[in-house]
C-alpha cells in the first residue's frame, strides 16, 4: 500500500449560509484546499453528504460540484454514511490514492441544512436512523440520543452537571476558532439553566443545524516529494445496528471501539500516544461514550475527563480544539472532513491559540447515527 | 496494485416487490452473491442507492444492511451518483481490494421505487439533474431525455423507427432472463404504436420503475487462488456537467468518451476486442449515444446499429444480453450492479440461451443522470 499523505485543506465558516447554495459553498472549499495544496486537477473529488436529496432536491453531487469548480471531467462521487458521511469520503479518498488508482483526490464534506423548516431537517437527521424498527415509533434523532444519555446517568448515577464539561470545553475553544459557528464562552450556570430540548438533553448538550463545507486533498507521498502536510497513518471504518435498542450494551459504542482498534493497529499507537482527539461531540453523551470506546476511559467514567478539566487544550486528552461539532458546528455530512481539517491545523502548528503543544499525533472520530457508523482517521505530523 | 478479481454474485429479480422492504432485498441478494463465492464474512460492504433517503426516508444503508445480513462490525458505506450509484459502488470497491485496504468486499446494488407514487418517484429521479438549472424549470428527467432524442433526430435526420432496433433487442434477450422484469418479446409494429410518454420517447424507449438488488464479491486475486469468475482489467469514472444546456456537444457523451478511453487504456484493449457491451439503455436514446461515445460507431450512426441488427447476441456488438435496463429493469442505484454480475454471467458461459459464444472479454457502462456520470468496467474471463 503506498503512503497517503495530506498536502492541502480548506474550510468554509460553518452557519447559516442563507446566501449560498450548496455549489457555492462547495465551491468556496475545494477552491480554498486546492489552493493551499498548490494544485490544479486533481483526479478524482470525493464527495461527504448526508442530507441533499431530501432538503435541496439535488443527488448528484459529485459530478455537480467537479464541474462548478472546474473541473469537468474528473472523476466524482458522493459517499454517505448518514453524519459519518465525510469520514467514509475521506476514507474512500485514501483508499484510492493507496492503491494507486488515483495520484491525487480531493475530499469534500458538505451539508446544508438551513434552507429547510425545522420538520423538514429533523425529518432528514432521523433517516440516520433504522426507519423501520425506530423512526416509525415516533422517535427523533435527538430522542434517541435523550434515551442514551438517561439510561448513563441512571446505570453509573452521574451528577446533573455530569456533562458540562464537555460543552464548556468545546465552546472555549470555539471562541478561537474563526471558522466556528459559536464563538462565545458558556459557563456552567448557563449550562445549567439552559432549555431543554428533549430531556435530559438541554441546549448546551446539542449541536446546531447548519451549513458548512470542508477539504482535505489527499496524494501519494512518493509522487509529492516535500508536499505533504500530514501523514495517514491509519483509516478504519466499522459498523453497528443503527437500532439502538438491539444493541446487547446500548451504552457501549462497539463500532467506535472496533473502528478505533483497527486505526491503532494500522498506526502502531496506543490511545496515550494520542496528542489530540476531534469527538463528534454531537451530543454531549456521544463525547462520553467516543472517549471510553476508545480507550480514553473506562465505561462510565468518560464524563469525569470533562469534569476534572482533562480535556482540555493543555489537557492530557485534549477534545474538540477547534470547538467541535457543539461550537464550531455540526452540517451533518461535512463534519468527518471539518475534524481531519482540524487534525492537519494541529499537527501544522496552525491552530492558534488552540494549539496544542508538541502535537505529533492526532485523531479523528466520525459517528454515523447512534455509533452504527464510525470512522477513524489517525495523522502524524512530518 | 493488486489485481482485483470477482469470485461471486447474486442477485433478485427485477420487479415490483411489494412484499419486502429494502433491507430484505438486499439480504436476498447479498446471500445469494456469498454464497456463490463461499465466503461467510467480507472486510467491507459497499452500497450503490440512489433514492432510500427520498423514497423510503433511510439513508445509512450501509450499516443497516451489514447488520441486517448478520455482518455487523464490518467497514460498511453508500455511495452515490445518481442512477450511476451501482458502477461507482463497484469501483469503491475495486479500490479498496487494489489498496489493500481489504481482502474481500462485497458491493450491492439497491433500489426500492415502486413503494411511493408516480410524482414522488418523478421527482425523486429529478434530482440526478441540476436542480438549480433545469429542475427548477419544470423538466424531468424523461422530459432531458426526449429532448436529446429530440435533437438527434432532427441533427441526424433519422427515421421515425430509428431507435426501435434497441427496445426489440432489449426484449428478446429478457425472454431468456429469469430475473428480468418483462419476458415478452416486442415487433417493431408494437414498438411503433406504444403511447407516447414524453414525445418522442415511448412506453418501449423507456425502462420501467422498478425494484431489485445485485451483487459482487470482489477479492485480491492472490488472496484467493483460483476462486476468480472473472478478471477486472479496467476500472473508470469520469463526469460531465449535470445541465445539459451547459455542454459544447449535447449529443455527445463527453463523459462517456473519456470513461470508456480510459477504460480501454487500463485494460490495453480497444472497442473491437469487447466481446459484449452491456450499455445504459435508460432510453433508446441513452444507448445511441452510448455506443457513439463508446467508440462502437461514428456519431449519429448508432442508431444504425440496431437497425442493423448488430446488437443481438450474435451480432457484431451485443449489448443488454439479459434484457438491459429497457427489459430486465432499471433500480436505479442497482443497475451497475446488475450490469456488472451479468458480464460474470456471460464470461462464465452462465448465460443460458443468451450466452454470447466464446466470449472473453466483456465491458459494463454505467450512466448517472444524462451523462454526469459514467462508469465503466472491464471484465476478463479467466
Amino acid at each position: 500500500m503506498r503512503e497517503v499523505v495530506i498536502i492541502g485543506s480548506g474550510q468554509t465558516p460553518v452557519g447559516e449560509h442563507w446566501g449560498k447554495s450548496l455549489r457555492h459553498l462547495g465551491h468556496d472549499a475545494i477552491m480554498a484546499a486546492m489552493k493551499d495544496a498548490d494544485i490544479s486537477r486533481p483526479d478524482a473529488l470525493y464527495v461527504g453528504n448526508m442530507l441533499s436529496g431530501q432538503l435541496a432536491g439535488q443527488e448528484h453531487l459529485g459530478a455537480l460540484l467537479a464541474d462548478f469548480v472546474g473541473l469537468r471531467g474528473i472523476e466524482a462521487m458522493k459517499v454517505e454514511a448518514a453524519c459519518g458521511s465525510g469520514g467514509a469520503a475521506v476514507r474512500v479518498g485514501v483508499m484510492a490514492v493507496a492503491s494507486a488508482l488515483a495520484d491525487i483526490v480531493v475530499v469534500c464534506g458538505i451539508e446544508k441544512m438551513t434552507d429547510t423548516g425545522a420538520a423538514e431537517t429533523t425529518s432528514g437527521l432521523a433517516t440516520a436512523a433504522d426507519q423501520e424498527y425506530e423512526v416509525s415509533q415516533g422517535i427523533s434523532f435527538v430522542g434517541l440520543n435523550a434515551l442514551l444519555m438517561r439510561r448513563y446517568m441512571h446505570e453509573y448515577n452521574v451528577p446533573d452537571k455530569a456533562f458540562a464539561g464537555f460543552s464548556i470545553n468545546a465552546h472555549a475553544n470555539g471562541v478561537n476558532n474563526p471558522n466556528a459557528m459559536f464563538r462565545s464562552p458558556i459557563s456552567e450556570a448557563a449550562y445549567l439553566r439552559a432549555g431543554m430540548i428533549c430531556d435530559p438533553i438541554n441546549l448546551m448538550d446539542s449541536s446546531p443545524v447548519c451549513d458548512g463545507a470542508a477539504c482535505v486533498v489527499l496524494a501519494a507521498a512518493d509522487r509529492f516529494p516535500g508536499r505533504a502536510k500530514a501523514r495517514v497513518l491509519a483509516s478504519a471504518v466499522a459498523t453497528d445496528s443503527l437500532a439502538v435498542h438491539d444493541r446487547d450494551e446500548p451504552l457501549f459504542l462497539r463500532a467506535a471501539a472496533e473502528s478505533s482498534r483497527r486505526a491503532y493497529a494500522q498506526a502502531r499507537v496506543m490511545p496515550n500516544d494520542i496528542d489530540l482527539f476531534e469527538v463528534h461531540d454531537a451530543f454531549s453523551i456521544m463525547a462520553a461514550l467516543s472517549l471510553e470506546a476508545a480507550g480514553f476511559a473506562p465505561q462510565g467514567a468518560g464524563w469525569q475527563l470533562a469534569a476534572d478539566g482533562e480535556i482540555g487544550i493543555a489537557g492530557r486528552v485534549p477534545i474538540s480544539t477547534m470547538g467541535g461539532l457543539k461550537a464550531r458546528g455540526h452540517p451533518v455530512g461535512a463534519t468527518g472532513v471539518y475534524q481531519v481539517v482540524e487534525v492537519v491545523q494541529q499537527l501544522t502548528g496552525q491552530a492558534g491559540a488552540n494549539q496544542v503543544k508538541g502535537a505529533t499525533i492526532g485523531m479523528a472520530q466520525n459517528i454515523g447515527g447512534s455509533g452504527a457508523t464510525v470512522v477513524t482517521h489517525i495523522l502524524g505530523a512530518v
